[in-house]
């Protein structure tokens, strides 16, 4: 059903989703998202992930502050604060419906796949948005001084400041893909699988964790391809090279290729290490990959899906 | 712990308290809250005479709309709506602070009671607002051509048009009145209790429902005082005029203090209704009871209060 089907956590790897939609037939593309960034706060159930990429690829999504939707109100958190309630998770008051609503499905026995398909539908999102798992799945940041640390509390009430020294996906175990991530990877039309640029430890890893994930994207006949996060040394957002460090890499794309080894056939790094490109033991293809505006999404994507056409019936395809 | 008990539910009771808390010293003021409104929405506990009372009481409350905050946005309503969620129950952005956190206290386990006295501290709210049970009572308006309906269905979705036949209270006879409702009525201290102008039906009944409750205030050796909430034969607001005459009876202050006969020792009427006085066979007070602003409340309040002391020592001391 979807020619190419993508990897992506939140923010970074939806900017390169916005793209691959742009530029492909509408129909043509599914992302799974990331859901391991789960958490349920206030009794809501939050899926930052899949909101970011719902928002994004909706046109709704805050371009300034990165998260959340745009020509957003804060009355709510405002009013909680008053009443003595938790107020470290920033909720938008127009953000705050997807939550409600999404909680009150779900308790209602619905399926996070058929709630995020609804959504999506209703937002006139095309592209078909999938969660990697409809079971719960938690990533927990094990930290040096702190602790194992649920992942947002890590994120953002810590603000990635502890020293991590492992990260685990609690629940990964006895979880399964969901069904529509699961036929995504074995659709017959499949052409190719694009890991997004986004924090391959804490967004793509948990995707790889579910049993079975990992092997079956290994076993795919069409070229699997990553776009490294890192650009010089530095992530464009987020903890990735922090977290690199601390974990004992060097924050490069060759250590992004090391990391993904046995899963990609080719890497997509950033122009300003083109230098690195034959240390990195795959094929590599060198491309702007900072996203500041559409058009950077829409020429990275044409990037990445002509780099796959040239690795298409050599990699992987055994 | 308080000289001064009310009975009361949203709008019209809420305006009386706010008078009588202006009259009275600080602390002795308490008032039993209906809770037999409350309804779970978008998976959310709503608790609308007791926030009314909230609000009203520190100040939050809208002047104009009558229900809801102040200076309220809509913005979580609007997303809802774009997402495909309910939209038939409005719940303003700040509004829906002290819905989220209610749920996810009583989820954790917490009363209603202990939910709402800490709230009213957060606030600033002198008044020990009591809500008149922790356990689930909801009102069900059962009517002529729709059958049975949950009481904010009547009363928001179907705007009060349906023709009624009877009122139940769900749970009412398993219900046991709040701790801190069963102290205010036992209290040594206590020297009157008011009826506030509610809808009698609505929610003066529920609170009566509550297996002993009728019996205590009943038995209580102080006056018992309502205000009548019909003036001429009319309601100030909502449906008592129209739910009387579908009941069978003329909407007349003769007729609520036939209701309340053998609760109340007193009863104030408006001053457009002087004429009937006689006719009542209790005694009556005349007073304005339409409350336009803040001083037409604390008119109404001491008028309550000094009629209250009339009767002190004679009516129901037995």
């Amino acid at each position: 059903m979807s020619a190419v089907l993508a990897l992506s956590g939140g923010v970074g790897g939806a900017k390169l989703v916005l793209g691959l939609s742009a530029v492909l037939d509408q129909g043509d593309l599914a992302v799974a998202v990331n859901t391991a960034d789960d958490f349920e706060h206030l009794g809501l159930h939050v899926s930052p992930d899949l909101d970011t990429m719902l928002y994004t690829l909706a046109g709704l999504s805050d371009p300034v502050r990165g998260w959340g939707r745009a020509d957003e109100s804060w009355n709510f958190m405002s009013a909680l604060g008053t009443l003595g309630g938790e107020t470290w998770f920033a909720l938008g008051d127009r953000d705050l419906a997807i939550h409600v609503e999404r909680t009150r499905r779900l308790r209602a026995g619905e399926s996070l796949t058929s709630i995020v398909a609804h959504m999506a539908a209703r937002l006139d999102v095309a592209v078909r948005i999938v969660p990697i798992t409809d079971s719960p799945v938690r990533t927990v940041v094990h930290t040096r001084d702190d602790g194992p640390l649920p992942f947002q509390d890590y994120f953002v009430r810590h603000r990635c400041a502890p020293v991590v020294t492992a990260i685990s996906f609690a629940g990964a175990a006895e979880a399964r893909p969901s069904p529509a991530f699961a036929a995504a990877i074995g659709d017959p039309e499949l052409r190719v699988v694009v890991v997004a640029p986004s924090n391959p430890w804490l967004s793509i890893d948990p995707i790889l964790a579910i049993p079975g994930v990992r092997r079956a994207l290994e076993g795919v006949r069409v070229p699997v391809v990553a776009v490294s996060p890192i650009i010089h040394g530095l992530a464009v957002k987020g903890p990735t090279a922090k977290i690199m460090r601390e974990l004992g890499m060097e924050p490069t794309s060759s250590a992004i290729a090391r990391h993904y080894n046995g899963l990609i056939d080719g890497l997509v790094i950033d122009e300003s290490d083109a230098a690195d490109a034959d240390r990195i033991g795959i094929p590599v293809k060198v491309a702007r990959t900072l996203m500041n505006d559409l058009d950077d999404r829409r020429h990275l994507a044409r990037a990445v899906l002509a780099f796959a056409e040239t690795l298409a019936g050599t990699a992987n395809s055994a």
